[in-house]
């Protein structure tokens, strides 16, 4: 068993952070620690809080947070940040919400920031809350700002997701968002205490209405986070998904649906770093005015005809 | 040559819209095709307008064609819309511009819808835009809603990229998120009629003068699309940007840093394409209980040999 997953075995938070700092890197050795990963999960339930930055995601997660601990579940958060040209890292809201948790050995709080490639962030979040679920977290939120279509991609690891929305926003174009409908499992009206969330509900409603396939109606929950209202309500909403989920055939044909997916973006990020490797390894340069298409296939056909010889010898 | 590219040669609008449709469905001979349009490009001025829904992107396009047009240069417009869960396609601007314009053969419109893959579409809408330049269209503009992870890549073949922003949306949160600040060469602030515009635009210097590492800072451009405000500045500043791009070596050196990108992207989408259709031939299965990470391997693995044995015979 690798070592990381060895020491988390043994209530290691560090263990912990290494092994997230491990696929954010994309380190090439992760396979191998991953699979022990997969092996130790226990299970843990997976929720998804998206919206648009300033729908209050980070104040409701941190209630719901607090509202977890006191049913004595542990709770980790992966948030993914957008790097901020300031910090050069992630933004606010965290390092509030650490005061507040910080010494509470059941709450764990990680950002992860993006690392330039498009997918690659994805990719290293549904490890991270792999990771999260073997060291043994009861829930494990995942917080990402906007639903751009990596952020939707992210989504598709966790077993509930809820679109926050606030009311006079302009929000809700929100879920006309290709993929958005798909994925919210439950919508929550933050900032319910301002005008407009009478609108904002009915309009919502009568998307719920057109739209779900399911015997299951989307619910629609109203929070106020700065009183801590309906919050309870929200995690009931949460548990009650949960439940159909796996009363239904629909929670294990959702995990299908994901590992198959996963399967092919673990295969093709495999690929992708060999190819790059050789690229670099044999000086392979790119010329900017050269014809983009050719000098692909090029680079491909000498790189397949490498590796076939490799597998002759 | 393709026959696609020479019938576009002899401005056959038809094959532009087929040679568009081949690469938003990622046809395998599309590459042949490709590499005649790069051959065939006329050194087109490539604009991004990017900016949330709401925003009023698509009007101010809208007047933006019409002086484009008035100065007798032609115009492709390439809008990347979200795929709306009731209309299954483009969102509503489109028809609307469509009326406008449509008797014009100087103007070309065109939206792409998600297919679904991460990345599939911002590939897609790269490979449209040369395909206007090769038609002949002295301007392309690109136009997508929202500022994902995936707009921003797309907005990497431009070379200017205009981010529109409305007083009291909220919107000016946009700019705090991943890659904002050194993809907008240009902010608009559109709807200027509205109240808040004199805060946002103090914001808004407050930041060019923070973050601008060039002697050139960022213009902020104040448009009124229903009055036709302020276009004729915003089209100025986007030839200054231009101007400036080509007097310094920055164009150059843009381009050559897209280009690079460019190949990896293809090279990558390439060994995609092969390895799924193998284990689509092989009828190799992905078990949903299983390890993936372990299960990738062995598809890698197994594809290599093969791979292996194909180049030796």
């Amino acid at each position: 068993m690798h070592h990381l997953v060895e020491q988390m075995k043994q209530k290691d938070i560090r263990a912990l952070a290494r092994a997230i700092t491990m696929v954010e890197n994309d380190h090439p050795d992760k396979l191998d620690m991953l699979s022990d990963v997969f092996a130790s999960q226990k299970n843990a339930r997976y929720i998804g809080i998206t919206g648009s930055p300033g729908a209050g995601k980070s104040s409701l997660v941190n209630r719901l947070i607090s509202h977890i601990r006191n049913e004595d579940k542990t709770v980790a958060v992966i948030a993914v940040d957008p790097t901020s040209p300031f910090s050069g890292g992630a933004l606010l809201g965290d390092r509030v919400r650490m005061n507040e948790h910080f010494t509470d050995n059941g709450v764990y709080i990680r950002s992860m920031a993006t690392r330039g490639s498009l997918g690659g962030l994805a990719r290293a979040t549904k490890d991270a809350v792999r990771i999260c679920d073997a060291y043994g977290f009861d829930v494990v939120i995942v917080e990402t700002v906007g639903v751009g279509q990596s952020e939707l991609d992210i989504m598709k690891i966790v077993d509930t997701t809820a679109l926050v929305l606030t009311p006079n926003s302009g929000d809700v174009l929100q879920i006309f968002k290709a993929g958005i409908m798909e994925i919210a499992d439950l919508f929550v009206i933050n900032k319910a205490d301002l005008d407009g969330v009478g609108k904002l509900k009915g309009l919502l409603k009568e998307l719920v209405m057109m739209t779900s396939k399911e015997a299951q109606k989307t619910p629609i929950v109203k929070t106020i986070t700065t009183e801590n209202k309906g919050i309870d309500t929200l995690w009931e909403k949460i548990n009650e998904h949960y439940d159909y989920l796996y009363r239904t055939e629909e929670g294990r044909k959702r995990r299908k649906q994901q590992q198959e997916l996963e399967v092919y973006e673990l295969i093709r990020e495999e690929i992708w770093r060999e190819v790059k490797t050789y690229a670099e390894n044999e000086r392979l340069t790119i010329k900017a005015d050269d014809d983009p298409y050719k000098q692909a296939q090029a680079i491909y056909q000498q790189w397949k005809q490498e590796r076939g010889r490799l597998n002759d010898a």
